[in-house]
């Protein structure tokens, strides 16, 4: 029997057993070909059914209109917060980026790199160590800009867009720490990237969805060729080996996403697990401390807080790894305890650290 | 019972048996953790353990000196062909590439496009249709080059470069698809890419090996960040979340090698494995043609040959997928029959096909 841990990691993080279960039975013979998934050619026809069902899987769980591309790359949102100025953003155009966190800031860093000046901080709150998203009168756009970029989930501080920002502008939109949440209306967005270690799969495969009309935007020339969204739209995202390995096990997780009814399902489980630990916090708000200041902030990915001291901080993560509970440790530009619950995390999961933060309190409180 | 078949596919192919098995037994319970090696922080110290060896073994098994470092990136030999010049290239520096077939020729395309005419190329048998390499007579070098960069294998064509070339220059080398295969004398190499998915490990892995001096000569200002190859190096492949699970394989393979005997032990079985092929296809030389003219220059990883007829090809592959041998088809740019010999491939498996080619010599003959 394999023992498995309650996994609060803030990514790579948990994936669904049943998605991983399969990828360990097909390890050594993949859909009856003999050999590994990592072991056959990107060219095969049974690769490519994989690599063609991770996409329609993401266009049918996100409901994707037929103006959008899927694209499956490698570096994850680091190489994304690059990829994106150097093809939107080289020839004159401009673009503000709303700061939420650290994650925001370094795409916002990225982009200065490639296009200096023309790229703009739209609104920041980072004087309240983006413990609450800006508010509406708080955001400035520049008329010129041709989008505005924002992070929708701020993973290391624990807020989370629960409606997206009013621009009047596309988005374009880091998406690492909770794409695949819930639904939401898509047609503002002109592009989307999501490193896929938090809700789709391992680390090493990169999600892209880009709207038709930011493909034809983007200007790849002079770029080595990896770099131009263009060419990997134009060849289905193989124009060069993907990362066969990775994309089968994010079609593994979104076929199981599918199979226990979609983004209508997990949604009502995340907003439930939610519920669960913002529901203890606020009951012992004078134990458990929320760092993020403004309740309709708050991320239903992450949840950041703290207890009254650091003894009691180091008590809560220790006690919790006995009990099974790993992952908990703060960012260390935040510190005390972040509980990630990603998709994977289930509402009897949470319902365990629940249990056991009722507990610490009592003892401690 | 798993069913395996016989790989000879040219990449993503075979990976040791005993490297699988381990990755399907650990892989909802990795080190005792309770986690797959995916669903883990790349900061925890289990993760660490397995980046850290995983870098230790390509430095013991190719007897790598103190002066250089082993970097993980992702991306593979295309996003290499670009980070190469943009890294070493920008500023006024020159290169001379050697064109010896499909990769290499990409290869430089990328080049130019970042550095233009400050890369030449210094020489090509693309006339010969890249069917041998160029001879030392046919190479000219600028004497301002900072570094010679070639194709240590072709892939698509078969050669392979037994002597590297003169050049008096440092290289700067795609080994992707011979990397491991034997041991060589490493100090004349400046940097050394290999995409995974042929000796090393899955796809979405790429092993970076580059000396100290030319880590210095990297000038990565203005670059997004992921593209320059100092961060990687300061930060130990751990600037952003690596390709965990990749990583792992890549360690699983490496360990696998190293319990052989390590590269000794590898080459002694690859030139077993080239010497039984190459001796079938020289016995039979009117039936069975090779693409490569010169005996000097052949692959002991990828072997390319024809038979008399179209048909006589189509019923090859035909037959040899019946037999249970699978990837035999050529690369559409040479046709014919292409078969990869990588080093998971066994001296058996090579049996296994040269007994297949006698049969089909003397029933097709």
């Amino acid at each position: 029997m394999t023992r498995r841990v309650v996994n609060f990691y803030a990514g790579p993080a948990g994936l669904p057993l049943p998605a991983l279960e399969r990828t360990r039975d097909e390890l050594l013979d993949f859909a009856g070909t003999g050999m590994s998934v990592m072991e056959i050619s990107h060219r095969s026809k049974e690769y490519e059914a994989v690599h063609d069902e991770a996409i329609a899987l993401v266009r049918e769980l996100m409901g994707l209109p037929a103006n959008y591309k899927v694209l499956l790359l490698q570096g994850g949102a680091h190489l994304a917060f690059g990829m994106v100025p150097l093809n939107l953003l080289r020839h004159g155009r401009k673009a503000d980026y709303i700061t939420t966190g650290n994650w925001a800031e370094r795409a916002f860093a990225e982009a200065k790199l490639v296009a200096g000046d023309r790229v703009r901080e739209a609104g920041s709150t980072k004087k309240e160590k983006f413990a609450r998203l800006p508010k509406a009168a708080e955001l400035k756009f520049d008329p010129e800009a041709a989008f505005v970029h924002f992070t929708s989930n701020n993973t290391v501080e624990g807020t989370q867009w629960q409606q997206f920002p009013a621009t009047g502008k596309p988005y374009v939109c880091d998406m690492s720490s909770d794409i695949m949440w819930r639904k939401f209306p898509v047609e503002q967005f002109g592009l989307i990237y999501a490193g896929a270690q938090k809700n789709l799969g391992p680390s090493g495969v990169t999600v892209v969805i880009v709207r038709d009309d930011f493909l034809a935007m983007c200007n790849a020339e002079g770029l080595p060729s990896y770099l131009g969204y263009p060419i990997h739209a134009e060849k289905n995202s193989l124009y060069n080996t993907p990362p066969c390995l990775g994309i089968y096990i994010l079609r593994n997780v979104l076929a199981y996403n599918k199979s226990i009814g979609g983004l209508a399902a997990i949604e009502a489980n995340n907003r439930r697990k939610g519920a669960l630990l913002y529901g203890c916090i606020d009951r012992h708000a004078g134990f458990y401390k929320p760092f993020v200041t403004e309740k309709a902030d708050r991320s239903f990915m992450n949840v950041d807080f703290f207890l009254p001291t650091k003894d009691l901080i180091d008590l809560f993560v220790k006690e919790a790894k006995k009990n099974g509970m790993i992952g908990l440790k703060g960012y260390r530009d935040v510190g005390g305890i972040r509980a990630s619950i990603y998709n994977a995390v289930s509402v009897a999961d949470v319902e365990t650290l629940v249990a056991f933060m009722e507990g610490f309190v009592k003892r401690n409180g």
